[in-house]
């Protein structure tokens, strides 16, 4: 048969591949080098972009340069700085040279490892990297698949805890009856990241069930066990079913840690499905002058961490463990013709789709694979340590200022502080005031941090650590709001 | 004050940076150039890698050069290549040298546009592409920002599909109450992709509640009205509550169609909600020649296509339009303090975070903007119609040999095939005489082909369409294919 004489296009061309995307990579690395140029918090007003593109797709092409040259003119003064050393808001997206690199692999590879026979290399990878890591954590033999459970990651928390907050359902519903769904109960503290509440909604739990558990400053934002233990009884009193509680250990607002073993003791004792959320905090469990903060993790039935907060991996990479994944598999895997196939019958091997919300997947664990062979347990260790002695340092500056305070106590990398009270001032005008003194810095284009409320004391979070980040950034900081400070 | 001494480790090493990444852009260049050597689907035993690699982490750092080669040594032999041009299973994941750039510069930035201060052009310019490829595909106004709905990029089917089912199904607890929730039912055709169940499963509609309505070849296993409209008369008769429908553009298995027009109507008279799901045939409707297939779209309330599958956008990119982004956002949308900014409270901006289960994102719209830039419309139409005379070419040498059968038209790319039945050949023999073809391909490692079974007709898909095909590429497949079922 002759040629079909179809109109050509290639649109993986590897005459201009190389080239290009060496272009690429120089444009990137002149980005780090400049970085400190732009301000960190993008000063633009809404519509910006929209208002200046046109309203439809070309018809024809553009060139890379082209494009390139509006990244830099166009796309850039609407970018809030994620990768600035003075970037200092949320939590930081740390990145770095071996994840990047794996993340190049992986879309190059651009394999869809949603059973093992699908890219076999890219499920045993994974349970590989997992154990690996689950090891560094000091998680229980329980946790990984050289025990009875495994770890698989994710895209984010949220759907890590759709993911075991629908398990967790799916045996109570079988335990207690389909209709017994709106007498389910979550528990968390408020000092919980709104996820958790996000994600028991999205499986059906009524918001109304969600128990949201007062702190106070007297634990430092800690969960109380005798709180829970009340809430729950108070909810078995009014017929209502117990089914799920959330520990948080490094909570988004101030780091506060929920205390696990007393939580997981009063979970088994209630039959309580208990999630160690650890999003930001769990990456610092690789270093073992954290792992007290873990003890009484044997009585959790699972544990997420975000290593795309801080553990070098870009986003994403969002770390679940569970001790045991049958519940998980019951609630998630689905029978299909469509993917059957001698590996997934034979059952010897883990189909990572029976695991997670989605069925594709990316092969996300080249990277993590990169970022600890690259490194080592040992370089990684000392990148956590190093931010939290910056953390520490910056701690110092403010307690040395008098008009300052530290208002819990640093953990972490996170550091809460404010313009202390005056005599008789209420906290609305303080909150006021320092909302002032956090705006007049991120306006400023400087630095960018952002802010929570522990109680009712209003405070500016500091979270350090991103990639960039020296010494040198963090005294600036603290000039920079010194003076900031006396303006205001 | 003086240096902290922090011992440091420095994870973007701007230093090595530029020569490391050519180093793996130059490796990535030989894979696609010599991506024909590997067999195409895997041929490892369950737990090849497993048993390679140490149990343990390593301490210290391993080079580059040393992992490229261990990608090379150990993890290639346990790739199926999904790039590979003689990738015929599932569907195609295509990519290209514009998607591949803007990840990297996704990768690069690893900005978090979880809300619009987070980085403003993240939100924006996703919008703008939104609109772009709404257009293109001829939506209607209703579904772009400038109409009153608007779209969102997606890590997945299946997360789209949770988000608009969460938001069916909050709609109607407001209208039938909390307890209504067990009463909801969910409509599909058996040609439906199992993601579809396992939402409804996900968001707490029970599994029971999920209504499965058969096709046959006679619609080319479409779904017809009638049959859906009874099972919704039934379930109304049984006291439930028809919550939603899904028609499938393009299905799996034969990439069937299924009447949007008629559905919609039918959905629009009962209340229901409709969502088209065209993960894989969506792309093509950029050409106006299959515009048709969407005829009656405005009476759907959300759709959703996979531009990772066939419009050369790496994974993942799936595509969520809506045309009532209040009722998402009723669902998804959650107050937080850690968040809350002055851009938001203007209500001038969109936050894509309540419009999907995640509350972090990564800057997706980046690649999709290069990928219609660096192309333009004019090329992606090219793309499109170049696969689809491809997969026309195929169809007629499968008609050519009277051993075999196309088994439905082929309308896209996706060509279902089978060895004809002999006289008085039971459908159970066809199917193992079949699968033995298809395992002697798949074994051979010179091609990859999945099945389906329609009915009860076992066929062979053979889905055309990588970056890298070309029309030998589908002559030398059939040769094999030719080759194969004379020695069975």
């Amino acid at each position: 048969m002759g040629s079909l004489l179809v109109q050509k296009f290639d649109p993986l061309n590897l005459n201009f591949f190389p080239s290009e995307s060496n272009k690429v990579i120089e444009f990137i690395t002149n980005y780090y080098k400049n970085v400190e140029k732009y301000p960190v918090r993008s000063q633009v007003q809404p519509g910006f972009l929209l208002n200046l593109y046109p309203k439809e797709a070309p018809f024809q092409p553009t060139s890379l340069e082209t494009i390139l040259q509006d990244i830099e003119t166009d796309i850039f003064p609407g970018i809030t700085h994620w990768q600035s050393p003075n970037f200092y808001a949320y939590f930081p997206a740390t990145i770095s040279n071996a994840a990047f690199h794996g993340e190049m692999l992986c879309n190059a590879l651009n394999v869809v490892g949603f059973n093992w026979i699908s890219s076999p290399a890219a499920t045993e990878l994974e349970m590989i990297v997992m154990n690996w890591l689950g090891k560094m954590l000091n998680l229980p033999q329980s946790f990984l698949f050289t025990g009875n459970g495994g770890g698989v990651i994710q895209g984010s928390t949220t759907e890590a805890l759709v993911c075991v907050l629908a398990a967790a359902r799916d045996k109570a519903l079988k335990q207690f009856g389909e209709n017994s769904l709106t007498k389910l109960v979550v528990y968390a503290s408020d000092q919980t990241h709104f996820v958790v509440k996000k994600a028991a909604k999205l499986v059906g739990i009524p918001p109304k069930n969600f128990r949201v558990i007062r702190t106070s400053l007297s634990t430092c934002f800690a969960l109380k066990p005798n709180d829970v233990k009340m809430a729950i009884e108070r909810d078995l009193e009014s017929g209502l079913v117990p089914l799920f509680l959330c520990a948080t250990v490094g909570a988004t607002p101030s780091s506060s840690v929920d205390p696990v073993e007393e939580l997981g003791l009063l979970a088994k004792n209630y039959g309580l499905w208990l999630h160690i959320e650890a999003a930001y905090a769990g990456s610092a469990f690789i270093c073992p002058e954290f792992g007290h903060y873990l003890q009484g993790i044997e009585f959790a039935d699972s544990i997420s961490i975000n290593l795309h907060k801080w553990l070098l991996t870009n986003m994403d990479c969002s770390c679940l463990w569970v001790n045991n994944p049958s519940v998980l598999l019951d609630s998630l895997s689905m029978t299909d013709e469509v993917l059957r196939n001698e590996a997934s019958e034979s059952k010897k091997v883990v189909d990572f789709m029976d695991w997670q919300i989605a069925t594709s997947r990316r092969f996300r664990a080249l990277k993590l694979w990169f970022v600890l062979r690259r490194y080592g347990v040992n370089n990684l260790m000392t990148h956590i340590r190093s931010d939290i002695e910056l953390a520490k340092h910056f701690e110092a500056l403010v307690k040395s200022d008098n008009r300052f305070e530290v208002v819990v106590p640093v953990k972490f990398s996170l550091v809460c502080f404010r313009l202390k009270p005056k005599k008789e001032e209420t906290e609305e005008s303080l909150k006021v005031l320092n909302w002032k003194l956090m705006e007049a810095v991120n306006s400023s284009g400087r630095a960018y941090m952002t802010h929570a409320v522990l109680g009712d004391i209003f405070v500016i979070r500091c979270a350090i650590g991103t990639s960039l980040s020296e010494e040198k950034h963090v005294s600036e900081l603290w000039k920079l709001i010194q003076e900031k400070a006396q303006v205001i």
